[in-house]
């Protein structure tokens, strides 16, 4: 059975996107393997022809899993949450579905893709500030979305697909110098997330390839 | 019941995440009222308080559906498909769904985001070649993925959301003098797809907000 295999995260430390994958596997209790795609060494692994192979979008994180390969972080988490059992990931309420979907959405389609990597270096020199505008104007949106949605986590009470989007998001604006006590919502629901323990132990500063400067 | 008041999509004609959203709805064949949100007039409706209060990321689509209003055209197919009957909008085998998913946030959070316009006025002088650059970027990762998941459709023989978000990108290729027929797979899928009447009844080109000089 290939579902008795682990499933293969090629991903990066430090990249959002593979960070939210690293918590739906903790969440749900899978043990999975890590391959290192430095985003950065020798002009970035993820633009060799051997990784193009895994992912074509060149991007972080791919998934091998049961036999598939799945690159796009929200389709791998919604794969984990249909084929495994364990905590949900999205509730059974189908108006809360809609809304887990539509925060993790603002996240992933709305802020994270115009402040990714591939995007900054074709800005250059501008790059601190033209990622701190659109996380900014990100926020100033997902704070009243989340002022309407949350309980104790971004949707009612359960811990969701849009928390595990939220957390990467928070980190990658506070890399940025973005201030995030302006969003108090945002604020209170990372604080409370990241003393759970796949949130922390998925924490970019602890991952097989986090470089020992940065370890925490 | 709410679920008896018809939904109401505010849209504009133009906007690929607002065609995808019709397309859905012709499918499952649910009819709807449209508001238009006119994304150039009067410097750009989505930026009043009076529509930031229905979507604060100041974008369309949003739709107002059973009581409560939901923004991210994905969200809103997704809702749509688990809660209404008719044609199923994705598979019902989990790795075709996975796929599904994987190559719809290709389009809708690897290459949309970034040729949107508010990233596009950002930008200024320089828009065409960048909305170029990243949609060629896009295609070049999505031929190969469609050439390992395409039937008839983008994935097998069933239409699905993967489909309804090929065929708005492939008009904003052609809008941004892409050459689509680069990419064979992506040409001949989409050019099935158009020959469909849910893909043609919801065509920029034929929508109450359409100006007359580019009615077809």
């Amino acid at each position: 059975m290939d579902s008795q295999t682990k499933p293969v995260l090629h991903g990066y430390f430090r990249s959002s996107c593979s960070w939210r994958v690293r918590i739906a596997f903790a969440l749900k209790g899978i043990e999975y393997d890590q391959v290192p795609v430095n985003l950065i060494k020798d002009g970035g692994q993820q633009l060799t022809g051997q990784y193009k192979e895994i992912n074509p979008m060149q991007q972080v994180p791919a998934v091998i899993i049961d036999g598939i390969t799945l690159s796009q972080s929200l389709a791998i988490i919604q794969y984990i949450e249909e084929t495994r059992p364990g905590r949900r990931l999205l509730p059974t309420d189908p108006k809360k579905r809609a809304q887990v979907r539509m925060i993790s959405d603002v996240i992933a389609s709305g802020i994270q893709p115009v402040q990714n990597l591939y995007v900054l270096q074709k800005i250059g020199a501008e790059k601190v500030p033209w990622a701190q505008h659109f996380i900014i104007r990100g926020f100033e949106a997902l704070e009243p979305l989340l002022k309407q949605t949350a309980g104790k986590y971004c949707v009612g009470d359960e811990i969701s697909m849009a928390d595990i989007c939220l957390v990467p998001q928070v980190y990658n604006a506070e890399r940025f110098k973005v201030d995030v006590s302006q969003f108090p919502t945002i604020k209170r629901l990372n604080q409370t997330l990241m003393e759970i323990e796949a949130f922390k132990g998925s924490h970019p500063s602890c991952q097989p390839d986090t470089p020992f400067d940065l370890r925490s």
